[in-house]
């Protein structure tokens, strides 16, 4: 839980009517935390960053990219060149979010040995009765 | 991308194949990384864990333990008193996942009123041509 100014009420991610919830949501829904780790303050076009992000189908990335937008995240540039082409890149929140998932990811490579070790483990006792 | 000790491929969680992909999809599927914030080293019981994690059902709940102690990253404790009862708490590297995703969450709680701001901003000027 944390105070914010007096101005609004305290914001509790365990509330289930939070905004920060609902923020939450978006930031880890399926693929986001993906397209907002390859995301930057460089504008990116929509087949480098489906590129980078192996499996994803140009569906998903829409809606991923329009909820993100959506929720202030992400923002799109048009440009009116001929032809006249889009481009995404990072708000200032979606920054720093995108940053912490960035760190979440660098936690699992540091862990991921441990992690696969533990389930190598419990796979070969999984038939206790 | 992050390179390890010679005895693992590098890791990459924009490669649909690397393990740390499994694994960044089980950290953040729906209601896990709640829960992971919800739980520490401390055992919690279910009911408890229920209570902190506003909106969550019992099925959620069981289906979310279950994915994350298979995913090594909870532990379940049966103690066998009369009657038996069951706890759950971190393993090691659930603790330093959980400690980002609460970094990530003060990160939200941090970004919120920006957040808001666009997004209210942006509501106004959704009926352009």
């Amino acid at each position: 839980m944390k105070f914010d100014d007096a101005a609004h009420p305290p914001l509790n991610v365990f509330d289930a009517l939070c905004p920060s919830r609902q923020t939450l949501g978006q930031v880890t829904a399926r693929w986001a935390p993906l397209v907002l780790a390859a995301l930057s303050d460089e504008p990116i076009r929509f087949a480098e960053l489906r590129r980078s992000v192996d499996g994803i189908s140009d569906r998903m990335l829409s809606q991923t990219l329009h909820n993100l937008e959506a929720g202030g995240l992400v923002i799109r540039d048009v440009k009116s060149s001929i032809p006249p082409h889009v481009e995404y890149h990072l708000s200032e929140p979606g920054l720093r979010i995108a940053g912490k998932i960035r760190e979440l990811i660098d936690v699992l490579y540091d862990e991921l040995p441990t992690i696969m070790a533990f389930r190598a483990a419990n796979t070969s006792q999984e038939t206790t009765p």
